[in-house]
């Protein structure tokens, strides 16, 4: 009973993981009930990222406007944390998703460059792609004057997945690097002792300082 | 130190009402990932809802499309329950929202035409759309052989705002109506006598039957 277009918008935006077939259709009632300026604003947006191309050394975003104003240049393919030269391109930090690169980039405490891998699969196996981001991550780290990094930080989550993927990146990078670190696991700012779990407290303990 | 595009788009899909500027961020994300034929999908979905055109009746959705081809009928212009000779056009339910009727329909009990009010506001005074479109209720009551409806539901969600609005709507149609109801409350099916609150049961003891 619903016009086809609709039907098609439910369809299509429902296919994205974080919008159900219910959101997808209020938002569809939404968007007409704004008119058609909001249709073209949010269509342009999207449009807006075929523009968007990935880092060829981290996977983070960036712009291809940006970047063909530089074509040529060897910096047109990478991103404006790869490109920035007061960056330290001798430390690297791995991280699941570009929203955690967000999150620590706000934090603004870290000078490294990022590695984004991937949301990690269950079991602690890299898929196909991530096998080839870490060849791609040894290769960066090989044309370094010391052929090591200083440091790769492990930026994955603490949870079952991520400690078996931590141990397997260590392994496997333990070459390539003086000194491989995983971030910091314990209580949380504003959190209570009292309700922390046991592997959280027992983290806690041993990275007291 | 996000691409303008991606900004851009965060800014226009998180001010939909659903979605706030985290998920449009990951929505972002996670677009971008799954290519460019992806985006283009979406961004067609989108235009289609451009050709959605509001019943002049009882302000449901249809499709411009379906309307063309019967134009210049006076069925042009409305919806697919509103067109349909075979809905009883004496009876008619008041909901607030679209996704109402959806809900409604899929029951498929319900065999009389609708009336989208428009979502309530607190304080059970009627914005002056929602004025307008009572005004064309009554109008399309009046043009009947007896100029009064058989019956009016009133589908209005029962809480604190809809108990004030449903007092007004009644009041206003008791010349236009030969019956104003409201459809029933009580424990829904699947809940639990022991865990509903004092206004469902003293409503689900009104209404027993």
């Amino acid at each position: 009973m619903l016009p086809k277009e609709i039907q098609n918008f439910i369809e299509e935006f429902s296919r994205l993981p974080s919008i159900g077939p219910r959101q997808a259709t209020r938002l569809a009632f939404r968007i007409i009930g704004s008119g058609l300026g909001k249709v073209s604003a949010l269509a342009d947006a999207l449009e807006g990222l075929k523009r968007i191309r990935i880092c060829s050394q981290c996977f983070f975003v960036h712009s291809s406007s940006a970047a063909s104003a530089k074509e040529g240049s060897p910096s047109a393919n990478l991103c404006s944390i790869c490109s920035n030269p007061e960056r330290d391109h001798t430390t690297f930090m791995i991280v699941e998703k570009e929203t955690d690169v967000l999150s620590l980039e706000r934090m603004g405490k870290y000078h490294g460059v990022y590695m984004i891998l991937g949301e990690l699969t269950k079991g602690g196996v890299l898929e196909e792609y991530q096998k080839s981001r870490m060849s791609v991550l040894k290769k960066i780290i090989e044309k370094l004057p010391e052929k090591k990094a200083r440091e790769v930080i492990l930026g994955i989550n603490p949870n079952v997945h991520g400690d078996l993927t931590a141990s397997l990146l260590k392994r496997e990078l333990s070459e390539h690097a003086q000194r491989i670190s995983r971030i910091g696991r314990g209580i949380p700012i504003g959190g209570e002792i009292e309700f922390a779990d046991e592997d959280t407290l027992g983290h806690a303990l041993e990275g007291r300082n």
